[in-house]
């Protein structure tokens, strides 16, 4: 029993699981029918929702963490039976090249520093995934899906709720046009955010609510228009100045589709909001929520509801996109996907701090 | 029996009333507690909703007409009673001076048109009861308050809203800070209008869809806040631009006020939706709808209900209003509060029209 049999046989018995209740992981050792993910930053969604996550995914498993903070290796290799050699700091990141056990590489780290991971994950011959936000910039997007493609490798965003059978069936039913185009929509996403040193608070880490939440209200127009924004007109706020100094607290912002579409969006880290309304040509479709953890439903002018039960957004992504890999096809969410949010999010910020209207 | 008592004799027997089935009114005759309202312009709203109020209520009754159109006279005077002196037309408007059975004169007409006729019925002595939009501009708006102050009669706006008690509830919510101070809202009202000849549709006739359905948008932000707007940054669009050439099919608006409090608004006569979304600083209430004739309710973070039952809107309305000109209390929603609410639109079509921030 090496190592890593050791602390997984370990938790195993401490978590009381015997025979035939013992994961298939234990009795099987690591089986190439599952691709082992490390995650690269070990904050909150790493922490709380991925981790855990990974535990219930039938294509991957959590094989390897990379973090800056020393002290929180021992805690997450005990927890997670990962061996040392799967253990990577920021500056040897780069060794992970030659590990054979490390299959993708799953940047869960502040925006700024997307690019910069995403790329030497690429260049270090692994498949990416890469949180939402995308990048800072399409120019950094671009750089991202360019190192994919250089390599050999693949690239997905982290947008859990495309993979959300309740978000599907928004799409699907926006895309067949069950009530003909859309005209007119709202979507809006936010939080209470209390904290006042958090990386969304600073510019230079990527923060600011549109690149934070913003993104699903941008996701959501998309999605039922099927199509990208031309034009955006948007303005920026904030109730906490002395927090939020170089960030927006609160977006607000106007997208025009090519067909005419139109969408009035707000994204806040002062507020708790989560919903979309949608009108199209003869009928309407609202959620609430639409891009939460769980629990996202809907209902329509037919009286119809979108209520499907899934167990776990972040373990369907990942299972999807780990799929897509060993089918070698394609990703619900690709590198391409979250670029063009990025495009959106750019103009937004253009718009906002010149207060005239951006066409893209 | 003179003809007035004769026909609504007629109408009594007709509907099959009798003995105390009978209406006060019908065996009072006209008492000096009802005060008479003539009804200016009998298109939809004064047939299908004024009218039909007027039968409801306890402070007024509808004592004549004022029309354009000939041939309405007579099934109008047949229906309720109307004696012939109480019947004008546009041009002979003014003799209404003369008549001691009309106490006010509800302007129910295109807005293009309320200033005019609003000033020539205070200048006959009556009270005005005005239909919104107030009028086009501030300007006509303090002309018709001014009017009414150098006659010494009353002015109210139809804002049959504020006499629904449901959203009577939303304002003492707001005003009262159950929830702390709102920080960001959604309000929006709009209607699908098949119409291709109305005077909706007609800038010369005060049409465009901000003065008729984002009135209410703009009044569910000032409720919540208690305050007027400072910003407006809008734009118009259509889907429809043989019918709206030159007014707004649809206009997506944003209000900054004085607090930081900010609203996103849309009005359109292109899709039905009606809601609104308060976040305050430590809740949410939501309504859907929040001002249509009937039905309007609302929720909140706190788990509580909105849902106040409301017979008929416009029958509480005019005898509120009546009410406050019988005891010379105030207005629920005086000409100066109609005049608040134009200067945002007013604010909304120059933003629109310049694609750029107006500050109020």
């Amino acid at each position: 029993m090496n190592r890593r049999e050791f602390l997984f046989a370990s938790a195993v018995a401490a978590a009381g699981l015997t025979g035939s209740a013992v994961p298939a992981l234990a009795k099987q050792g690591r089986r190439r029918d599952k691709l082992g993910i490390a995650l690269v930053g070990l904050g909150y969604y790493s922490t709380d929702l991925l981790a855990p996550a990974l535990q219930l995914t039938k294509n991957c498993y959590l094989a390897g963490i990379v973090t800056g903070t020393p002290a929180k290796i021992s805690k997450w290799q005990m927890k997670y039976s990962i061996p040392d050699k799967n253990v990577y700091s920021y500056s040897n990141f780069d060794d992970i090249a030659n590990n054979p056990e490390i299959d993708i590489v799953y940047v869960v780290m502040p925006p700024s520093l997307h690019r910069d991971f995403a790329v030497r994950a690429a260049n270090a011959g692994k498949h990416v995934f890469c949180e939402k936000p995308m990048a800072m910039t399409v120019g950094e997007c671009e750089s991202m899906i360019a190192a994919a493609a250089a390599n050999k490798v693949r690239l997905a965003i982290g947008y859990r709720c495309q993979h959300d059978p309740n978000i599907q069936a928004y799409q699907a039913i926006s895309r067949d046009r069950k009530f003909g185009a859309p005209v007119l929509l709202s979507s809006v996403a936010g939080f209470y955010d209390p904290r006042s040193n958090n990386w969304r608070q600073v510019q230079a880490l990527g923060g600011g609510s549109v690149r934070d939440m913003g993104i699903y209200a941008i996701q959501a127009a998309r999605m039922a228009t099927g199509e990208e924004p031309v034009s955006v007109l948007a303005q920026a706020s904030t109730t906490r100045p002395a927090i939020y100094k170089d960030v927006d607290e609160t977006m607000q912002f106007l997208l025009e589709f090519p067909s005419g579409a139109r969408a009035s969006c707000m994204s806040s880290f002062g507020v708790e909001m989560n919903y979309l309304n949608v009108n199209y040509e003869r009928g309407w479709l609202r959620m609430n929520p639409h891009s939460q953890y769980n629990g996202n439903k809907g209902d329509m002018s037919d009286g119809k509801v979108i209520d499907f039960f899934i167990a776990n957004q972040q373990a369907k992504q990942m299972d999807d996109d780990c799929a897509a890999i060993m089918s070698r096809g394609k990703f619900i969410a690709p590198g391409e996907e979250g670029l063009r949010d990025i495009r959106v999010v750019e103009a937004v910020y253009r718009s906002a701090a010149t207060r005239g209207l951006v066409t893209i």
